[in-house]
Protein backbone atom coordinates (compact mmCIF):
# COMPACT_ATOMS: atom_id res chain seq x y z
CA UNK A 1 0.00 0.00 0.00
CA UNK A 2 1.26 3.32 -1.06
CA UNK A 3 1.06 6.10 1.25
CA UNK A 4 -0.23 9.52 0.74
CA UNK A 5 1.42 12.11 2.20
CA UNK A 6 -0.33 14.96 3.25
CA UNK A 7 0.66 18.56 3.43
CA UNK A 8 -1.38 19.06 6.94
CA UNK A 9 1.15 15.92 8.61
CA UNK A 10 3.32 17.16 10.45
CA UNK A 11 7.11 17.13 10.13
CA UNK A 12 9.08 14.62 12.59
CA UNK A 13 11.95 15.29 14.27
CA UNK A 14 14.02 13.10 16.66
CA UNK A 15 17.36 13.97 18.90
CA UNK A 16 19.19 11.87 22.00
CA UNK A 17 17.73 14.09 24.09
CA UNK A 18 16.92 17.98 24.47
CA UNK A 19 19.68 19.13 22.17
CA UNK A 20 18.08 19.02 18.70
CA UNK A 21 15.50 21.75 20.17
CA UNK A 22 17.87 24.04 18.81
CA UNK A 23 16.85 22.13 15.54
CA UNK A 24 13.44 22.46 16.16
CA UNK A 25 13.95 25.84 16.75
CA UNK A 26 15.72 26.81 13.56
CA UNK A 27 12.72 24.42 11.59
CA UNK A 28 10.25 26.37 13.09
CA UNK A 29 11.37 29.99 12.84
CA UNK A 30 11.97 28.76 8.75
CA UNK A 31 8.87 26.70 8.35
CA UNK A 32 5.66 29.06 10.82
CA UNK A 33 3.04 27.05 9.03
CA UNK A 34 4.22 23.39 9.93
CA UNK A 35 3.35 21.32 13.09
CA UNK A 36 6.42 19.51 14.41
CA UNK A 37 6.57 16.23 16.37
CA UNK A 38 9.54 16.20 18.71
CA UNK A 39 10.87 12.96 19.93
CA UNK A 40 14.13 13.78 22.49
CA UNK A 41 15.16 9.71 23.61
CA UNK A 42 16.33 11.12 26.91
CA UNK A 43 16.39 7.44 28.56
CA UNK A 44 19.54 6.56 26.44
CA UNK A 45 21.26 10.05 25.74
CA UNK A 46 23.93 10.21 25.00
CA UNK A 47 24.74 9.08 21.23
CA UNK A 48 27.68 10.22 21.34
CA UNK A 49 30.14 7.53 22.83
CA UNK A 50 28.05 4.37 22.03
CA UNK A 51 28.79 1.70 18.97
CA UNK A 52 27.15 2.32 15.22
CA UNK A 53 25.30 -1.10 16.09
CA UNK A 54 23.68 0.18 19.80
CA UNK A 55 23.04 4.28 17.84
CA UNK A 56 21.38 2.26 14.24
CA UNK A 57 19.00 0.52 16.73
CA UNK A 58 18.49 3.42 19.22
CA UNK A 59 17.82 5.95 15.70
CA UNK A 60 15.77 2.92 13.66
CA UNK A 61 13.31 2.40 16.84
CA UNK A 62 13.04 6.46 17.01
CA UNK A 63 12.54 6.66 13.87
CA UNK A 64 9.40 3.73 13.72
CA UNK A 65 7.65 6.15 16.70
CA UNK A 66 7.16 8.90 14.32
CA UNK A 67 6.90 7.28 11.63
CA UNK A 68 3.75 5.45 13.37
CA UNK A 69 2.23 9.07 14.22
CA UNK A 70 2.23 10.07 10.47
CA UNK A 71 4.20 12.51 9.25
CA UNK A 72 5.14 13.56 6.31
CA UNK A 73 9.10 14.00 6.37
CA UNK A 74 11.46 12.77 8.99
CA UNK A 75 14.51 15.14 10.34
CA UNK A 76 17.11 13.08 12.15
CA UNK A 77 18.64 16.33 14.48
CA UNK A 78 20.84 14.25 16.76
CA UNK A 79 24.62 14.60 14.52
CA UNK A 80 25.93 11.14 16.12
CA UNK A 81 22.56 9.29 14.45
CA UNK A 82 22.90 11.12 11.92
CA UNK A 83 26.57 10.34 11.11
CA UNK A 84 25.70 6.24 11.77
CA UNK A 85 22.62 5.46 11.18
CA UNK A 86 20.64 7.07 7.92
CA UNK A 87 21.45 4.51 5.73
CA UNK A 88 19.60 1.71 8.28
CA UNK A 89 16.82 4.54 8.70
CA UNK A 90 15.64 5.39 5.02
CA UNK A 91 16.27 2.20 3.68
CA UNK A 92 12.78 1.19 6.54
CA UNK A 93 10.90 4.20 5.83
CA UNK A 94 8.60 5.51 3.16
CA UNK A 95 9.32 9.22 3.77
CA UNK A 96 12.21 12.01 3.24
CA UNK A 97 14.67 11.18 5.98
CA UNK A 98 17.00 14.29 6.75
CA UNK A 99 20.33 14.38 8.73
CA UNK A 100 22.46 17.46 10.04
CA UNK A 101 26.01 16.40 8.25
CA UNK A 102 25.12 16.76 4.59
CA UNK A 103 23.00 20.01 4.87
CA UNK A 104 25.73 21.62 7.45
CA UNK A 105 28.56 20.28 5.05
CA UNK A 106 27.20 21.82 2.21
CA UNK A 107 26.76 25.20 3.26
CA UNK A 108 30.66 25.02 4.65
CA UNK A 109 31.68 24.23 1.46
CA UNK A 110 29.68 26.78 0.26
CA UNK A 111 30.75 29.68 2.37
CA UNK A 112 34.76 28.92 3.26
CA UNK A 113 36.73 31.03 1.00
CA UNK A 114 39.97 29.65 1.89
CA UNK A 115 38.70 25.77 1.61
CA UNK A 116 40.00 25.24 5.15
CA UNK A 117 36.66 23.95 7.32
CA UNK A 118 36.84 22.41 11.12
CA UNK A 119 34.35 20.52 12.40
CA UNK A 120 33.42 20.41 16.05
CA UNK A 121 31.47 17.57 17.19
CA UNK A 122 30.90 14.17 19.55
CA UNK A 123 33.48 11.56 19.80
CA UNK A 124 31.26 9.07 17.67
CA UNK A 125 30.48 11.44 14.89
CA UNK A 126 34.21 12.47 14.55
CA UNK A 127 35.04 8.89 14.56
CA UNK A 128 32.43 8.52 11.69
CA UNK A 129 34.49 10.68 9.31
CA UNK A 130 30.68 11.33 7.97
CA UNK A 131 31.47 15.19 8.21
CA UNK A 132 34.98 14.63 6.25
CA UNK A 133 33.11 12.57 3.43
CA UNK A 134 30.57 15.26 2.99
CA UNK A 135 32.54 18.49 3.02
CA UNK A 136 34.66 16.73 0.64
CA UNK A 137 31.95 15.86 -1.78
CA UNK A 138 30.62 19.24 -1.93
CA UNK A 139 34.40 20.39 -2.54
CA UNK A 140 37.03 17.85 -3.39
CA UNK A 141 39.52 20.98 -2.93
CA UNK A 142 38.47 21.58 0.98
CA UNK A 143 40.98 20.63 3.53
CA UNK A 144 39.14 18.97 6.68
CA UNK A 145 39.81 18.98 10.55
CA UNK A 146 37.34 17.44 12.80
CA UNK A 147 37.72 17.59 16.72
CA UNK A 148 35.87 15.91 19.21
CA UNK A 149 34.49 17.80 21.97
CA UNK A 150 32.84 15.97 25.07
CA UNK A 151 32.48 18.61 27.38
CA UNK A 152 31.01 21.19 25.31
CA UNK A 153 27.38 19.08 25.68
CA UNK A 154 27.40 19.02 29.43
CA UNK A 155 28.45 22.54 29.33
CA UNK A 156 25.98 23.42 28.03
CA UNK A 157 23.07 21.19 29.53
CA UNK A 158 24.91 22.96 32.75
CA UNK A 159 23.64 26.23 31.23
CA UNK A 160 27.19 27.44 31.40
CA UNK A 161 27.86 29.09 28.28
CA UNK A 162 29.37 32.32 28.90
CA UNK A 163 31.93 31.80 32.43
CA UNK A 164 35.28 30.77 33.09
CA UNK A 165 34.96 27.18 32.78
CA UNK A 166 33.09 27.61 29.28
CA UNK A 167 36.13 29.71 28.41
CA UNK A 168 38.99 27.37 29.25
CA UNK A 169 37.24 24.31 28.05
CA UNK A 170 36.79 25.93 24.41
CA UNK A 171 40.51 27.03 24.44
CA UNK A 172 41.85 23.89 25.47
CA UNK A 173 39.80 22.68 22.35
CA UNK A 174 40.16 25.16 20.23
CA UNK A 175 43.25 27.21 20.29
CA UNK A 176 44.98 25.00 17.93
CA UNK A 177 42.40 25.22 15.28
CA UNK A 178 42.57 29.36 15.10
CA UNK A 179 44.69 29.10 12.34
CA UNK A 180 43.97 26.14 10.72
CA UNK A 181 40.29 27.08 9.55
CA UNK A 182 38.30 30.02 8.04
CA UNK A 183 34.98 27.84 8.63
CA UNK A 184 34.09 26.36 11.79
CA UNK A 185 31.13 23.30 11.73
CA UNK A 186 28.91 23.22 15.14
CA UNK A 187 28.37 19.83 14.82
CA UNK A 188 26.59 18.74 17.55
CA UNK A 189 22.90 19.82 18.16
CA UNK A 190 23.83 21.26 21.55
CA UNK A 191 26.75 23.11 20.33
CA UNK A 192 24.97 26.48 19.29
CA UNK A 193 23.97 27.45 22.80
CA UNK A 194 27.82 27.92 23.14
CA UNK A 195 27.95 30.11 20.06
CA UNK A 196 29.23 33.06 21.84
CA UNK A 197 32.31 31.41 23.42
CA UNK A 198 33.16 29.65 20.76
CA UNK A 199 33.02 31.95 18.37
CA UNK A 200 35.27 34.32 20.86
CA UNK A 201 37.88 31.80 21.07
CA UNK A 202 38.23 30.87 17.48
CA UNK A 203 38.36 34.18 16.43
CA UNK A 204 35.68 36.86 15.14
CA UNK A 205 37.29 36.01 11.44
CA UNK A 206 35.84 32.47 11.72
CA UNK A 207 32.78 32.01 9.86
CA UNK A 208 30.00 29.37 12.44
CA UNK A 209 28.04 27.65 10.43
CA UNK A 210 24.87 26.11 12.42
CA UNK A 211 23.98 22.38 10.93
CA UNK A 212 20.37 23.31 12.43
CA UNK A 213 20.30 26.23 10.77
CA UNK A 214 21.66 24.70 7.60
CA UNK A 215 19.06 21.89 7.76
CA UNK A 216 16.01 23.91 8.32
CA UNK A 217 17.02 26.20 5.14
CA UNK A 218 17.51 22.63 2.87
CA UNK A 219 13.64 21.00 4.59
CA UNK A 220 11.97 24.01 3.16
CA UNK A 221 13.68 24.04 -0.29
CA UNK A 222 12.70 19.94 -0.05
CA UNK A 223 8.95 20.45 0.73
CA UNK A 224 8.82 23.47 -1.55
CA UNK A 225 10.18 20.49 -4.42
CA UNK A 226 7.81 17.90 -3.71
CA UNK A 227 4.15 20.27 -2.88
CA UNK A 228 4.51 18.84 0.61
CA UNK A 229 5.02 22.47 2.41
CA UNK A 230 1.92 23.79 4.19
CA UNK A 231 0.44 26.99 2.50
CA UNK A 232 -1.13 28.76 5.60
CA UNK A 233 -0.67 28.27 9.50
CA UNK A 234 -2.50 25.45 10.79
CA UNK A 235 -5.07 27.51 13.06
CA UNK A 236 -5.17 30.37 10.71
CA UNK A 237 -3.52 32.19 13.16
CA UNK A 238 -0.79 35.11 12.48
CA UNK A 239 1.76 33.93 14.29
CA UNK A 240 3.28 30.50 15.52
CA UNK A 241 4.74 30.44 18.76
CA UNK A 242 7.56 28.16 20.03
CA UNK A 243 6.49 24.84 21.95
CA UNK A 244 2.84 25.94 21.63
CA UNK A 245 0.07 23.11 21.48
CA UNK A 246 -0.14 22.34 17.57
CA UNK A 247 3.48 21.03 18.42
CA UNK A 248 3.43 17.63 20.28
CA UNK A 249 6.90 16.75 22.63
CA UNK A 250 7.98 13.06 23.32
CA UNK A 251 10.87 11.72 25.40
CA UNK A 252 11.27 8.22 26.96
CA UNK A 253 12.40 9.66 30.03
CA UNK A 254 12.74 12.16 32.87
CA UNK A 255 9.96 14.74 31.32
CA UNK A 256 10.40 17.24 34.01
CA UNK A 257 14.09 17.33 33.92
CA UNK A 258 13.46 18.08 29.47
CA UNK A 259 11.07 20.66 30.48
CA UNK A 260 13.45 22.59 32.31
CA UNK A 261 16.21 22.26 29.06
CA UNK A 262 13.64 23.58 26.72
CA UNK A 263 12.81 26.65 28.65
CA UNK A 264 16.38 27.23 29.10
CA UNK A 265 16.71 26.38 24.98
CA UNK A 266 13.83 28.33 23.71
CA UNK A 267 12.48 30.22 26.31
CA UNK A 268 9.58 28.64 27.06
CA UNK A 269 8.29 24.80 28.52
CA UNK A 270 6.28 22.70 25.82
CA UNK A 271 2.48 22.95 26.22
CA UNK A 272 2.27 19.35 25.40
CA UNK A 273 5.02 16.81 26.52
CA UNK A 274 4.86 12.98 26.83
CA UNK A 275 6.83 10.19 28.44
CA UNK A 276 6.43 7.37 26.20
CA UNK A 277 8.28 4.33 25.59
CA UNK A 278 9.61 3.64 21.51
CA UNK A 279 11.08 -0.12 22.22
CA UNK A 280 8.85 -3.02 23.03
CA UNK A 281 8.79 -6.66 22.62
CA UNK A 282 8.01 -6.24 19.15
CA UNK A 283 10.51 -3.47 18.43
CA UNK A 284 13.25 -4.79 19.84
CA UNK A 285 14.46 -7.45 16.87
CA UNK A 286 15.14 -4.43 13.93
CA UNK B 1 14.39 -23.95 46.08
CA UNK B 2 16.61 -22.45 48.29
CA UNK B 3 20.13 -21.50 46.62
CA UNK B 4 23.24 -22.96 48.43
CA UNK B 5 26.34 -20.02 48.50
CA UNK B 6 29.29 -21.50 47.68
CA UNK B 7 32.78 -18.94 48.65
CA UNK B 8 34.38 -20.14 44.95
CA UNK B 9 31.35 -18.34 43.64
CA UNK B 10 32.48 -14.78 42.42
CA UNK B 11 31.46 -11.75 43.61
CA UNK B 12 29.60 -9.18 41.02
CA UNK B 13 30.19 -5.74 40.70
CA UNK B 14 27.73 -3.78 38.16
CA UNK B 15 28.17 0.16 37.22
CA UNK B 16 26.36 2.51 34.30
CA UNK B 17 29.59 2.37 32.83
CA UNK B 18 33.25 2.61 33.56
CA UNK B 19 33.34 4.44 36.40
CA UNK B 20 32.59 1.53 39.09
CA UNK B 21 36.20 0.18 38.04
CA UNK B 22 37.28 2.36 40.53
CA UNK B 23 35.96 0.04 43.12
CA UNK B 24 36.30 -3.06 41.32
CA UNK B 25 39.81 -1.97 42.14
CA UNK B 26 39.27 -0.98 45.92
CA UNK B 27 37.39 -4.61 46.33
CA UNK B 28 40.27 -6.03 44.68
CA UNK B 29 43.05 -4.44 46.78
CA UNK B 30 40.79 -5.64 50.15
CA UNK B 31 39.84 -9.01 48.67
CA UNK B 32 42.99 -10.67 46.83
CA UNK B 33 41.40 -14.10 47.40
CA UNK B 34 38.52 -13.14 45.27
CA UNK B 35 36.93 -13.38 41.48
CA UNK B 36 34.90 -10.83 40.35
CA UNK B 37 32.37 -10.37 36.99
CA UNK B 38 31.92 -6.91 36.68
CA UNK B 39 29.15 -5.57 34.37
CA UNK B 40 29.15 -2.21 32.55
CA UNK B 41 26.08 -0.80 31.40
CA UNK B 42 27.68 1.20 28.81
CA UNK B 43 24.76 1.35 25.95
CA UNK B 44 22.77 3.56 28.95
CA UNK B 45 25.58 5.14 30.72
CA UNK B 46 25.08 7.67 32.06
CA UNK B 47 22.34 6.98 34.74
CA UNK B 48 23.04 10.51 36.90
CA UNK B 49 20.88 12.40 34.51
CA UNK B 50 18.06 9.72 34.15
CA UNK B 51 14.39 9.28 36.85
CA UNK B 52 13.52 6.90 39.36
CA UNK B 53 11.72 4.09 37.33
CA UNK B 54 14.40 4.34 34.27
CA UNK B 55 17.24 3.91 36.90
CA UNK B 56 15.14 1.46 38.53
CA UNK B 57 14.69 -0.71 35.55
CA UNK B 58 18.26 -0.12 34.05
CA UNK B 59 20.04 -2.02 37.62
CA UNK B 60 16.99 -4.58 38.31
CA UNK B 61 18.24 -5.92 34.70
CA UNK B 62 21.76 -5.73 35.45
CA UNK B 63 21.39 -7.55 39.07
CA UNK B 64 19.42 -10.26 36.64
CA UNK B 65 22.05 -10.98 34.58
CA UNK B 66 25.00 -10.75 37.21
CA UNK B 67 22.94 -13.18 39.43
CA UNK B 68 22.16 -15.56 36.32
CA UNK B 69 25.97 -15.96 36.57
CA UNK B 70 25.56 -17.75 40.14
CA UNK B 71 27.56 -15.00 42.39
CA UNK B 72 27.20 -15.07 45.94
CA UNK B 73 27.45 -11.51 46.58
CA UNK B 74 26.43 -8.19 44.36
CA UNK B 75 27.97 -4.82 44.85
CA UNK B 76 26.22 -1.62 43.43
CA UNK B 77 29.14 0.46 42.66
CA UNK B 78 27.10 3.22 40.97
CA UNK B 79 26.12 5.71 43.41
CA UNK B 80 22.42 7.19 41.36
CA UNK B 81 21.36 3.00 41.14
CA UNK B 82 22.72 2.81 45.32
CA UNK B 83 20.48 5.49 45.53
CA UNK B 84 17.30 5.13 43.49
CA UNK B 85 17.13 0.80 42.99
CA UNK B 86 18.79 -0.67 46.35
CA UNK B 87 15.18 -1.65 47.23
CA UNK B 88 14.12 -2.81 44.09
CA UNK B 89 16.86 -4.96 43.65
CA UNK B 90 16.78 -6.45 47.64
CA UNK B 91 13.55 -7.57 47.02
CA UNK B 92 14.29 -9.71 43.75
CA UNK B 93 17.95 -11.03 44.49
CA UNK B 94 18.39 -13.81 47.44
CA UNK B 95 22.05 -12.90 48.14
CA UNK B 96 23.81 -9.93 49.76
CA UNK B 97 23.11 -6.49 48.26
CA UNK B 98 25.87 -3.58 49.23
CA UNK B 99 25.33 -0.45 47.47
CA UNK B 100 28.16 2.38 48.08
CA UNK B 101 26.22 5.03 49.43
CA UNK B 102 25.51 3.39 52.74
CA UNK B 103 29.08 2.73 53.77
CA UNK B 104 30.79 5.64 52.27
CA UNK B 105 28.22 7.73 54.66
CA UNK B 106 29.21 5.78 57.57
CA UNK B 107 32.61 6.32 57.20
CA UNK B 108 31.91 10.01 56.64
CA UNK B 109 30.20 10.02 59.76
CA UNK B 110 32.95 7.83 62.04
CA UNK B 111 35.79 10.18 60.95
CA UNK B 112 34.09 13.85 60.69
CA UNK B 113 34.96 15.44 64.01
CA UNK B 114 33.21 18.40 63.45
CA UNK B 115 30.06 16.26 61.83
CA UNK B 116 30.16 19.32 58.92
CA UNK B 117 30.32 16.71 55.65
CA UNK B 118 30.23 17.17 52.13
CA UNK B 119 28.88 15.20 49.41
CA UNK B 120 29.69 15.60 45.83
CA UNK B 121 27.80 13.66 43.51
CA UNK B 122 25.23 13.51 39.99
CA UNK B 123 22.39 15.43 39.81
CA UNK B 124 19.91 12.22 40.54
CA UNK B 125 22.05 11.35 43.49
CA UNK B 126 21.74 14.71 45.14
CA UNK B 127 18.49 14.76 44.32
CA UNK B 128 17.43 11.59 46.00
CA UNK B 129 18.80 12.71 49.73
CA UNK B 130 20.24 9.28 49.90
CA UNK B 131 23.28 10.46 51.36
CA UNK B 132 21.80 12.87 53.47
CA UNK B 133 19.28 10.34 55.10
CA UNK B 134 21.94 7.62 55.70
CA UNK B 135 24.88 10.10 57.06
CA UNK B 136 22.17 11.41 59.72
CA UNK B 137 21.14 7.56 60.42
CA UNK B 138 24.87 7.14 61.38
CA UNK B 139 25.13 10.63 63.03
CA UNK B 140 21.85 12.26 64.39
CA UNK B 141 24.16 15.61 64.66
CA UNK B 142 25.90 15.80 61.15
CA UNK B 143 25.13 18.54 58.83
CA UNK B 144 25.15 17.59 55.32
CA UNK B 145 25.69 19.36 52.15
CA UNK B 146 25.12 17.76 48.80
CA UNK B 147 26.14 19.82 46.12
CA UNK B 148 25.48 18.11 42.20
CA UNK B 149 28.96 18.28 40.06
CA UNK B 150 27.72 16.97 36.39
CA UNK B 151 30.76 17.96 34.59
CA UNK B 152 33.08 15.88 36.41
CA UNK B 153 32.45 12.61 34.81
CA UNK B 154 32.93 13.67 31.56
CA UNK B 155 36.10 15.35 32.74
CA UNK B 156 37.68 12.11 34.12
CA UNK B 157 36.50 10.13 31.55
CA UNK B 158 38.08 13.10 28.98
CA UNK B 159 41.10 11.76 31.33
CA UNK B 160 41.60 15.79 32.49
CA UNK B 161 42.36 15.10 35.84
CA UNK B 162 45.17 17.30 36.29
CA UNK B 163 45.17 20.27 34.04
CA UNK B 164 43.63 24.09 34.68
CA UNK B 165 39.76 23.18 33.12
CA UNK B 166 39.75 20.66 35.88
CA UNK B 167 41.03 22.99 38.26
CA UNK B 168 38.97 25.89 36.97
CA UNK B 169 35.67 23.53 37.44
CA UNK B 170 36.86 22.21 40.57
CA UNK B 171 36.64 25.72 41.92
CA UNK B 172 33.91 26.33 40.31
CA UNK B 173 31.72 23.75 42.09
CA UNK B 174 33.49 23.45 45.17
CA UNK B 175 34.35 26.89 46.28
CA UNK B 176 32.00 27.66 49.06
CA UNK B 177 32.21 23.93 50.72
CA UNK B 178 36.04 24.99 52.00
CA UNK B 179 34.81 26.57 55.05
CA UNK B 180 31.81 24.72 55.20
CA UNK B 181 33.12 21.42 55.66
CA UNK B 182 35.91 19.25 56.93
CA UNK B 183 34.94 16.40 55.51
CA UNK B 184 33.94 15.58 51.55
CA UNK B 185 32.58 12.06 50.35
CA UNK B 186 33.35 11.44 46.68
CA UNK B 187 29.39 10.20 45.90
CA UNK B 188 30.36 9.13 42.38
CA UNK B 189 32.41 6.32 41.42
CA UNK B 190 34.54 8.70 38.83
CA UNK B 191 35.37 11.44 41.13
CA UNK B 192 38.40 9.37 42.81
CA UNK B 193 40.10 9.81 39.10
CA UNK B 194 39.87 13.49 40.59
CA UNK B 195 40.64 12.75 43.96
CA UNK B 196 44.13 15.05 43.67
CA UNK B 197 42.63 18.10 42.09
CA UNK B 198 39.34 17.82 45.07
CA UNK B 199 41.42 17.55 47.36
CA UNK B 200 43.81 20.88 46.42
CA UNK B 201 40.66 22.89 45.26
CA UNK B 202 38.83 22.06 48.79
CA UNK B 203 41.74 21.88 51.04
CA UNK B 204 44.20 19.54 52.36
CA UNK B 205 43.13 20.19 55.82
CA UNK B 206 39.15 18.62 54.30
CA UNK B 207 39.27 14.90 55.40
CA UNK B 208 38.07 13.07 51.27
CA UNK B 209 36.12 9.45 51.78
CA UNK B 210 35.75 7.40 48.66
CA UNK B 211 32.86 5.63 48.75
CA UNK B 212 33.94 2.75 47.05
CA UNK B 213 37.26 2.38 49.34
CA UNK B 214 34.80 2.03 52.19
CA UNK B 215 32.24 -0.23 50.15
CA UNK B 216 35.01 -2.54 49.66
CA UNK B 217 36.28 -2.95 53.28
CA UNK B 218 32.43 -3.77 54.55
CA UNK B 219 32.46 -6.03 51.92
CA UNK B 220 34.93 -7.73 53.33
CA UNK B 221 33.46 -7.92 56.71
CA UNK B 222 30.15 -9.02 55.38
CA UNK B 223 31.77 -12.02 53.62
CA UNK B 224 33.94 -13.02 57.16
CA UNK B 225 30.82 -12.68 58.64
CA UNK B 226 28.44 -14.77 56.55
CA UNK B 227 31.34 -17.37 56.11
CA UNK B 228 31.80 -16.64 52.50
CA UNK B 229 34.91 -15.19 51.90
CA UNK B 230 37.42 -17.23 49.93
CA UNK B 231 40.69 -18.00 52.02
CA UNK B 232 42.89 -18.71 49.15
CA UNK B 233 43.70 -17.22 45.80
CA UNK B 234 41.69 -18.94 43.10
CA UNK B 235 45.05 -20.52 41.40
CA UNK B 236 46.94 -21.16 44.25
CA UNK B 237 49.08 -18.04 42.90
CA UNK B 238 50.40 -15.93 45.51
CA UNK B 239 49.55 -12.83 44.00
CA UNK B 240 46.01 -11.72 41.99
CA UNK B 241 46.44 -9.00 39.11
CA UNK B 242 44.25 -6.37 38.09
CA UNK B 243 42.16 -7.41 34.90
CA UNK B 244 43.62 -11.40 34.84
CA UNK B 245 41.68 -13.84 33.25
CA UNK B 246 39.69 -15.10 36.70
CA UNK B 247 37.82 -11.65 36.16
CA UNK B 248 35.61 -11.37 34.04
CA UNK B 249 33.87 -8.07 32.41
CA UNK B 250 30.79 -7.35 30.43
CA UNK B 251 29.57 -4.03 28.66
CA UNK B 252 26.07 -3.43 27.29
CA UNK B 253 28.08 -1.42 24.11
CA UNK B 254 31.46 -0.60 22.79
CA UNK B 255 34.03 -2.59 24.25
CA UNK B 256 36.57 -0.71 22.46
CA UNK B 257 35.97 2.03 24.13
CA UNK B 258 35.75 0.80 28.09
CA UNK B 259 38.75 -0.68 26.99
CA UNK B 260 40.26 1.94 27.04
CA UNK B 261 38.39 3.88 29.89
CA UNK B 262 40.02 0.71 31.96
CA UNK B 263 43.50 1.05 30.67
CA UNK B 264 43.44 4.87 31.98
CA UNK B 265 41.84 4.12 35.33
CA UNK B 266 43.05 0.70 36.46
CA UNK B 267 46.29 0.42 34.22
CA UNK B 268 45.43 -2.44 32.11
CA UNK B 269 42.68 -3.55 29.60
CA UNK B 270 40.37 -6.57 30.76
CA UNK B 271 42.05 -9.97 29.71
CA UNK B 272 38.22 -11.12 29.61
CA UNK B 273 35.69 -8.41 28.19
CA UNK B 274 32.63 -9.31 26.41
CA UNK B 275 29.47 -7.24 25.00
CA UNK B 276 26.34 -8.77 25.80
CA UNK B 277 22.46 -7.62 26.11
CA UNK B 278 20.78 -7.63 29.48
CA UNK B 279 17.22 -6.51 28.37
CA UNK B 280 15.04 -8.76 25.89
CA UNK B 281 11.47 -9.91 25.79
CA UNK B 282 11.27 -11.59 28.80
CA UNK B 283 13.59 -9.36 30.62
CA UNK B 284 11.48 -5.66 29.56
CA UNK B 285 8.76 -6.07 31.84
CA UNK B 286 10.19 -6.18 35.34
Amino acid sequence: MLLTLDTNFPIGIFDSGGGGLTVYRALHEHLPNERFIYLGDTARVPYGTKSLATVERYAFENARFLASHGIKLLVVACNTASALALPAIRSALKIDVVGVIGPGARAAAALSKGKRIGVVATESTVQSGAYTRAIKKADANATVIERACPLFVPLAEEGWADNEVARTIAESYLADLRSKTDTLVLGCTHYPILRDVIQQTIGEEVELIDSGEATAAEVKTLLKEKGLARLTPPTGALERQLCDDLDHFYVTDAADRFARVAERFLGSKPSRLEAVEVWGDDQLRC
